[in-house]
């Protein structure tokens, strides 16, 4: 940390992270946006399972749903076999005991899915009891799919990508922070407004450690389009809490540049936000970032956003 | 109250919860944020269908389902019997009144969950017609079914945890009002920003009594991050309306500590508003709050939701 | 108008109604919130399909559902009848034609619905063929009345009352326009934030009739909270635009008071707008508005949504 | 461009879109509002997957169901015919093998799509789990197809209409550039902004050539209401950057008006943007819009949306 501190503007209260945890901590924003926070409480997966099912990966949903659909039938499957494959019409005769149980799982299956066949159909009000439930079940559970799928499929997933290095390279007469940004989906963002900050431990004229945290002053703070990257600039000079820095010291102090993007998400229709970090080993000196777009013959404009992390020597 | 009200920046007008209204009602805000506060008029149910459908428990929800789906085919199953079981295909003769219902009502459900095993058919043109609407019945039926299931599962439920009391703690060289706030579920709340406000009875000059409204200030007003807890801190310095307070008086005076907190869902995109308030009886003075995480071995840090209301003596 | 008009603040441009289209016009603002203004152009009606099957009555909408379920029914049976239903097994024989055609319509509604009892099956590639469209056609076509049916349940549907009159009642030393209104529904609905203008004829100093726009300020212009009525209040004194009003000329001026209300839905977390006017004729003067609530025995508060209009003589 | 650049106001960064790509590229916005930079990059197609299945034309989106719809039971229609349709019941023997797949591929369809006429069933165990996968298949798909539809339908589709052209017209003792729009659906759009900028290429003193931005200043920047058109107007006077403009001189330097317009969509309670940018030769000097309303004898104002281009003489 620069020496010049008490002249910065600090914030005048912590963002919401906390002053007092403290040393030990790994770093506070992982790499892809979450807090680096384990939180505990009384049911607390209950109470978040919609989230859960939305979030989890398409393998294990899928997943899940096909143990689900093959528990649900075994469930409907037993109870019919129980009763007696004699209350169902259709059935041949003469089986061994599982061909029985897979006629009534099978059943099952046919009236789960509302297919019905028929070959196989219910005698009795027992049989015809279970199946009116079946069915029911069924419907909800495929009801259910219905919305879990449109929710997985509709959330907003506007996904910027950082670069994976903040560079400090020569600017102006000084030099300045950098990194940037692509959006890697193709859905519209529009009017992004972007706020850094540098948190470090700093040590209290009572000797107690605290967390510190300062703004870091930006030479463009919001953009109205975003169609293709954004190179966000913090330039390091007599105001800036970076002011003679040293990447070494700021690694012992557990510094970390915090980033908050939000921007509006025309695709749909939603305010979006995310958060990044780098921490002082991600940090490079002199070194600036390649372009990442050309213009072809014809006057259109490529990006490639593969290019994001793509820096040189100065 | 304290003496020097008058010199207090008074809010000039009300929230919106009135002026008048007096003496023996009870608290304004109930515990879970709703408003003390009944509305009658004509028609008030029906207009309300949806979110009613929407907020009922899971329990009344899936056996109103239940209910309905047997009562509907009740309904058609009733219809068919009475216009004769005989133009049903595939009945077994010589059966008593009660199994020619069942077999109407059965196929009735085969119908509007679509299953149509077919062992049970329909002829001629009136039992025709009826499972042609039976079967549209039960389309429909489900469809809602589905819109419904969907809404009640992505609404949005960011749920704070208020620590059940406020505390009054020595803070810098005078005391300070606090209370914390988690967020129960792992949705991710971005940029929150809370409103305090004292609300009490006040004789104005011609003996009138009023309920008036003083703005708290707040040490922080808002937050960028909330991967943890809050704690809200309003300093009884000689600015708040709270110098000099007297929790008996505020007891006689009615007193209410009113709290609005507005965030960012950045899991379901949404805006989202909380509503809580402290009546004097649950602000309890010279305690603290006790830390709410732990920092583990390796840098983790646990949050134990459950321990938003602990305190301890100062 | 007063006389005083030239020194009162002019909102600078008009609010988006134009400045020149006059005299013989209606009101602007309709009682329903919608602008007294139709639109003409191609096509217009197809690029709103989805909002018409959103808004249409519920009457209207199960109509139209019914009606398409029969007529498309009707299309695959007569599809099937010509090519013959010599096709279809099961069938009885010697039937009339009318029969026939018949068994060809209720073919189609089993597989349309997927219901499929199997008692009338398809045999050879064509009619399978056809059965195979059949379903699909049926099943998009319940997929998108889940979806509609949706869309109508889940649509805000926030709905503001606003009292029948505005009423001029003694107010301070001199006198005020108030109107209230109140949430007709029990979604929570807070932050509401008023804008009021005064709309009305002026003649230029060149004799050229024109729409001028002028604010009225209000004493409260947002409130936080919304749980019963809100009643909104215009001094019209020194600074007011109405000051030295006169009903009769505000009349022959075409004049109308233009309220919108924006709030946010908490229930729907969704942002509500809320358009009104009053004509002149609907200003009564020197009445006030009766209180819409109670208080019981047990200090609840009890809001009767249907006294919203309610006044009395001052 | 005007001689006295320098001394107006210069928008300190540019918008978004970069300040040194430049010569021989196209317009920055195109007439649909999309930007024409195209992106790379591995996996975009996959990672907009939902957007695309939402923006293709109804045209491809049933195509591509149908072919899905087709190859799916195909597959399935495969598999069981390689395992021997002899475990399928009701299938008339003495077939050629054509007419054996096609009793597989049919019972496959009528198994995907839940009808089970049940002509056709299953026998023995594996046609049966394959007939239990195609089920669930057939309502998973349906169940995504269901998502899909209301996602296409439900999806915020304000549609702002801009005029073909800009017009400059004498303005008050000066000229102005005027243009408008005009709202293609009857979404009720509130709360409009707009937001104009200059951008061309400027010679710097070194000689490098860059983008260059200048905020253009509006008579009305924000409106509440648009029940009709919005004509925005931007005086050309000293303050201008276009202040003694050359349209050819424009044409050399690139130059683009670009506009960007930001409302609220009272049908989807959602905020909507458009862009759009004039090039120098879609600016007509000396003309003026026509009137695009009428007033009928009833006095309600008529809308022709298909006016929105037209102009005349001064």
């Amino acid at each position: 940390m620069a020496k010049t501190t008490k002249h910065h503007p600090k914030i005048n209260h912590d963002p919401g992270l906390g002053e007092r945890y403290l040393n030990n901590t790994k770093r506070i924003i992982n790499k892809d946006g979450s807090f680096n926070v384990a939180r505990t409480g009384d049911g607390l997966f209950w109470r978040d399972t919609y989230q859960n099912l939305i979030n989890m990966s398409w393998f294990k949903f899928i997943g899940l749903i096909i143990i689900l659909y093959f528990s649900i039938n075994l469930l409907f499957g037993s109870l019919i076999y129980f009763i007696g494959i004699e209350y169902l019409s259709g059935i041949e005769p003469s089986e061994t005991e599982l061909q029985k149980f897979l006629d009534a799982f099978y059943f099952s299956v046919q009236t789960f899915t509302t297919v019905g066949y028929g070959a196989i159909a219910p005698k009795g009000i027992w049989v015809n009891l279970i199946a009116t439930l079946d069915a029911l079940a069924g419907l909800l559970g495929f009801a259910l799919a219905t919305g879990l799928l449109y929710g997985r499929f509709s959330k907003p997933r506007a996904k910027l990508e950082f670069s994976k290095n903040a560079l400090i390279a020569p600017y102006k007469n000084s030099k300045a922070l950098m990194f940037r940004l692509v959006n890697k989906r193709s859905n519209i963002l529009m009017e992004l407004d972007a706020t850094v900050m540098l948190m470090h431990l700093e040590t209290q004229p009572n000797g107690e450690i605290q967390r510190k945290y300062y703004p870091l002053k930006l030479e463009t703070k919001n953009i109205h389009f975003f169609p293709m990257n954004w190179t966000i600039v913090h330039a390091i000079n007599e105001d800036s809490p970076l002011y003679g820095y040293d990447l070494e010291k700021l690694k012992t102090e557990c510094a970390e540049i915090l980033i908050l993007i939000k921007g509006f998400d025309d695709t749909f229709s939603q305010v979006v936000h995310s958060r990044y970090s780098y921490c002082p080993d991600e940090i490079l000196e002199n070194k600036v970032f390649e372009k990442i777009y050309t213009i072809n013959q014809a006057g259109d404009i490529l990006v490639d956003i593969d290019k994001i992390h793509a820096y040189r020597e100065v």
